[in-house]
């Protein structure tokens, strides 16, 4: 299996592991094997360099250890911190990714609409908060559109609401779930800053490990096991640990922090010169989402009545790799329910693209990536003005 | 952190990811690192090697590939494959592993006691079958004691039970699954001689990557997921896959297979060899199970009166890394569940030391190990007669 190294716009799928991830985990696989829990001197370095990588996770988002359950991915976190909802109702936006929203399926569960702007309403939210409302979920960055959720507003309102279940007597709980797995790295996650009671965030999309994650939560939430066992995570999440993986997670959030604030600027530069000549030399295109409040390196766009699908396999032809839509959306062949979601017409979804940078994009790869773009759509709107 | 290389009799705990597994992996982490479920030929080809490592995983079991579903170890397969008790009643015994004791604590279920011999007695796991039983969960080989269970027979009686429930036009269900992380690559596991229903492998424990095991269930077991989201492993496992660890695992299942008879015979040989010079040298030793129905490299051990723990530190100055009991029950403090149910008394199971012999054990470890052993248990014998 071999095929040349394409220029890769596709970040918010999958990122590669980066070197000093791949290094960090290296001495983990077959040297320091032990089972952290062996009670051995080189058993307890293993477990103490566990602690270690936790601990290091943990202050990169501001946070304890302790308070930190190591996961085998976002999906699983996910699934984990809706137990918080216990049997009462939760609330989450018809935007957010399946594993929220299939999660969500098994608890009472209003779902809030979100519009155009693919920004979720702190206001709609609120509305939908019922006296036996226990929990919120509202991922920080829409894994499709890019869009940045208004958190902070949302934790306020989420405050006022406990503060005024308080004031009545009333100790029905209200905790704030945020998936943040597409905004790590690229923007600032810290829990305190953000006033959330529980966060997702998954080494697979920053340049960590696949099936490596954590979810962190405040020590007032209690949370259901879903897998039982052996006790590991303070008994929330049994299984031998994840060493290399989680000194590898570590490792790579170490380094996506370090480089955040300069790669934010170099991503949504290259962002905008992707957007303002796709623009330019293609005026069918919309951008769908325009602004600040998105991430920095996420450009969605469409061409009304084209067929996407037919782009990526085009531009695939020339090297260069887009997406649709999100990759579990992409291959089951449905239209993307968040594009459904903020109301766009059937073919405004069907002729979206997805282009999200990341850290090995460069100006050239904007550049001669760019221009297959405009050369695909141009061929495409030729094709069907036929 | 830097130790020198221990003689290590522990590979029940943990094994090193070998070469071949570690090779295997490589390419997976930043160059085919797309994800799986990318429409784009690059990421089809991720998609089509994990395809391929799943069939070499069914294959080496006697199985088919859409029969399996990926997790993240041993822990998570288990409590996936307890869900096809539904709301009925399951039957285990009292010498599982925590995952499986823990697990099935969440439904109405009954433990089977277990003997001395540590082996499992069908007829006790036929008294326990009620009409309302759905599932029996008995490991193929304990993970202290390394004794075999007598599966096929297990097998036979829930096939009498089966056929008797279908001559009564009495629809309930009965499956037996079997966690086989430790039988395998020392024993023969093939699904359709074992008469499983389903099966738990590890790659931990056969020299490929930790976090990464599979559940084999046959197509008529009807499975609830555990983790909810992109529908990934026919949506009995949502979250993007683990291409890394189950190429890992596949290359190193591929090898333990290759390499099993002789490697059995291999090991079971070491292991006589350091049981006679452990029963010659230290009259007060008792081997706990002796004779043919254990793992190749299982050698479990008591000196009653003696305090088990003192010898894994005293063995560790030495550079022998041993264990009292499974990893997870080692650091916690507790007594082993597993010597109180086979009626060891508190002095036999304090007492107890669990040496498993791998892949890396050469026959210097086994006679310098066993002399350090021999070594340490005379020092604290006379220690304790003065």
């Amino acid at each position: 299996m071999t095929f040349e190294s394409p220029i890769y716009f596709d970040f918010a799928a999958a990122t590669p592991v980066s070197e000093v991830a791949l290094t960090a985990m290296q001495p983990y696989w077959s040297e320091y094997f032990y089972n952290p829990s062996s009670p051995y001197a080189p058993a307890v370095s293993v477990r103490r360099a566990y602690e270690a990588a936790k601990h290091e996770l943990a202050v990169a988002i501001g946070a304890k250890a302790d308070d930190i359950i190591m996961t085998a991915g976002a999906t699983e976190s996910i699934n984990l911190a809706l137990t918080a909802a216990t049997d009462a109702h939760l609330v989450t936006t018809a935007i957010e990714h399946h594993a929220v929203l299939h999660a969500a399926d098994q608890y009472d569960h209003t779902i809030v609409a979100v519009g155009r702007s693919g920004i979720v309403s702190p206001a709609a939210i609120e509305a939908a908060i019922r006296p036996d409302t226990t929990l919120i979920s509202v991922a920080l960055a829409n894994n499709e559109l890019g869009t940045i959720q208004p958190l902070r507003d949302i934790a306020a309102l989420v405050a006022n609401v406990r503060a005024s279940r308080r004031d009545n007597g009333d100790t029905t709980p209200l905790w704030l779930h945020s998936d943040a797995s597409q905004g790590i790295g690229q923007i600032d996650v810290n829990v305190a800053r953000l006033g959330v009671d529980m966060i997702t965030i998954n080494a697979a999309k920053c340049y960590g490990p696949k099936q490596v994650a954590l979810l962190w939560r405040s020590p007032r939430v209690t949370l259901k096991p879903i897998v039982q066992g052996g006790g590991q995570e303070s008994g929330l999440r049994s299984g031998t640990e994840n060493v290399a993986g989680t000194v590898g997670f570590a490792a790579a959030l170490r380094e996506a922090t370090a480089k955040r604030k300069q790669e934010s600027q170099r991503l949504s530069e290259l962002r905008d010169t992707l957007e303002s000549y796709l623009r330019e030399h293609c005026p069918q295109l919309v951008v769908t989402i325009a602004g600040k409040k998105r991430l920095p390196g996420s450009l969605h766009v469409m061409v009304p009545g084209i067929d996407a699908e037919r782009l990526v396999f085009m531009l695939e032809a020339k090297g260069v790799l887009v997406a649709t839509g999100s990759a579990c959306a992409a291959n089951s062949g449905t239209r993307s329910h968040v594009l459904e979601a903020i109301g766009l017409a059937p073919e405004e979804a069907d002729g979206s693209l997805r282009l999200t940078l990341g850290r090995t994009t460069t100006e050239q790869d904007v550049l001669v990536g760019g221009e297959a773009i405009v050369e695909v759509i141009n061929t495409e709107l030729q094709r069907i003005a036929r």
